[in-house]
């Protein structure tokens, strides 16, 4: 287990109220016991409490290490794990549970009475996780760098006449190549007009001069995400795409710039819009500003007008504006910045100046 | 709404005596209305009725078709959908609800006291999933079609020192040439002793003659999965590859020839595994015969030892038996079988017969 995120997970559920909790989320329980198992539909489960007899319930199928650090409940695929749990959960106390817990699990939880009342109760993982400890930032960062290193090489094979598919077909092996895992999301690879569109599959469309070229990528490094975007130029570049690319740089940097501890996160995505929206091309940046990553690409938590949290030290999140012009092109760059004590580390180091590639 | 479908999920949910229920597996509301929304995070059900109110909740964010033949309620991510849910349910009844409905839905309509009861009541649609209609079967068909023809493409593809990678890259390419959406899974391209592993990624394991190659692929076609296995060896075959070989094409044709309606399908996976342990490599064949599929590549159902249903027209599922020699090989051959009304299609037409690629 680890002890400090487990001290912080514990403080979250008791100022939620709760004594316990069975946390059923894959990412959640390698976060607190450094070991990911894919259950598949077989139910998995980490019972934390703060008696601190903490249990881990495993099928007998699945391998584990003997030094996990919690006791190990394990069963087969016949016998009634629910009676296990049943013995664990102290059943005059409510139960958090996982915002993503299957019926399939929890109405047996409920019939077998296990506990006065169930609450999800993910916000005290959710909010730990988006907190990176030293061990977690410096595998942030080796993602990222392996991702700096993946977009370089990914220009290079743009010429004349390539599709978008046959660039993404290459990533995969360049990423492995560099000693990344996996993709952490599909790459998004995408020519001229269908960089306008904000979920463009990679198809046959072939690159020509003048068109822009937008990779948003990443890959997983023992198990944390990196993503970055880059937006590059074939062969020429107009006066108005490199005005366009203007703001979208000048939008990115503004935002960077004011990371801070304490800088409320909606304030950020509010630098970066108004700089779009007074370049004219405010309608045009149609998403929020950034996302929280970390064991997953989508951490919980995000950067956008709605967002009620302040940065702290530890967080990070992506800054990603971006200007689409459907039927034309579409111009994002995006970095994952990491809040720092007294300000911020951007984890992407590939230059972001306007390029044209040849 | 596919009207005939509904019928039969009205029928199954009545046996459970349930008068109504709330859908939110994102394929089963396909597999109702035709019509495929991701919803993300956000909140996407198909409440269904005796009393024929039928109802589906769809954020304003998605686009839907107008012609959906189902009342729809539209709400925004401000909206309290809770509210709207509750006013479309009988109160006086249990509501069934999907196996993994998220406890971040289940606990709120809970709190809300929806219904006096909650029921898993999944296997009310995937019962009526498992048997497919004219449509479906169409589909199917093509997707197996499509595989086929991929197969036979990825076979020419191999070369002395090419990695199991090399190939991997280069058959999403094919498929979507071949008029595929998209894989239904990872391929599974394995050389020598990697194919002793049932979950191979494909790795830089250079192909060297006296190898087996095992292709474990699949696609997806208008939302329906394919799924086959074939096992070829490189340049030469020893003795003890064809005899382990022959086993499993044996194991492969007996169980096939088996099906019929009415055949209990834990005997199809008995005729398969008595065979592969008349040769004495039963302790080699580790995993069950085969899995139905549809629009998931592991649709509900399953053809096991362990499996209490048997055949009825209209069922697809795999068969898939294997031998695995740890350190060495692995040969597994693999169809999708359709149950007809008086026998069984299989949808699968690329050659079985040992074969030596030059």
């Amino acid at each position: 287990m680890k002890e400090n995120r487990l001290r912080t997970v514990l403080q979250n559920l008791e100022q939620m109220g709760l004594s316990q909790a069975l946390i059923t989320d894959p990412l959640s329980i390698l976060y607190l016991t450094g070991r990911l198992i894919k259950p598949l539909e077989r139910f998995y489960a980490l019972y934390v409490s703060q008696s601190g007899h903490h249990k881990i319930f495993i099928n007998q199928l699945e391998t584990v290490p003997e030094d996990l650090g919690v006791e190990k409940v394990r069963f087969t695929d016949s016998d009634p794990y629910l009676d296990l749990v049943y013995q664990a959960v102290d059943h005059s106390q409510p139960l958090g549970v996982d915002k993503n817990m299957a019926a399939r699990f929890l109405l047996p939880l409920m019939d077998r009475q296990c506990a006065p009342g169930y609450v999800n109760a993910s916000l005290a993982v959710d909010k730990a996780r988006s907190v990176k400890d030293a061990q977690e930032q410096a595998l942030m960062r080796k993602a990222s760098q392996i991702n700096d290193e993946a977009v370089k090489a990914f220009r290079t094979l743009v010429r004349e006449g390539i599709t978008e598919r046959q660039v993404a077909e290459q990533t995969k092996g360049i990423y492995l190549d560099l000693g990344a895992e996996d993709f952490s999301f599909e790459p998004l690879i995408a020519f001229g007009a269908s960089a306008a569109s904000g979920h463009h599959y990679p198809d046959g469309t072939q690159l020509k001069p003048g068109d822009c070229v937008l990779f948003d990528v990443g890959c997983v490094y023992e198990g944390y995400c990196s993503d970055m975007t880059r937006t590059y130029f074939y062969r020429e570049v107009s006066p108005k795409q490199e005005a366009v690319y203007d703001l979208v740089l000048q939008a990115n940097q503004a935002a960077e710039a004011a990371i801070r501890p304490g800088v409320p996160l909606r304030d950020l995505d509010r630098i970066a819009r108004d700089i779009i929206s007074q370049g004219g091309y405010g309608p045009n940046f149609t998403h929020r500003l950034g996302h929280f990553i970390g064991l997953e690409t989508h951490d919980f938590g995000d950067v956008s007008s709605a967002a009620e949290d302040v940065a702290v030290p530890g967080n990070i999140f992506s800054i990603e504006p971006g200007i689409y012009l459907p039927g034309e092109m579409g111009v994002r760059i995006e970095d994952l910045a990491l809040v720092t004590e007294d300000g911020v580390e951007i984890l992407n180091h590939l230059p972001k100046a306007l390029e044209v590639l040849p």
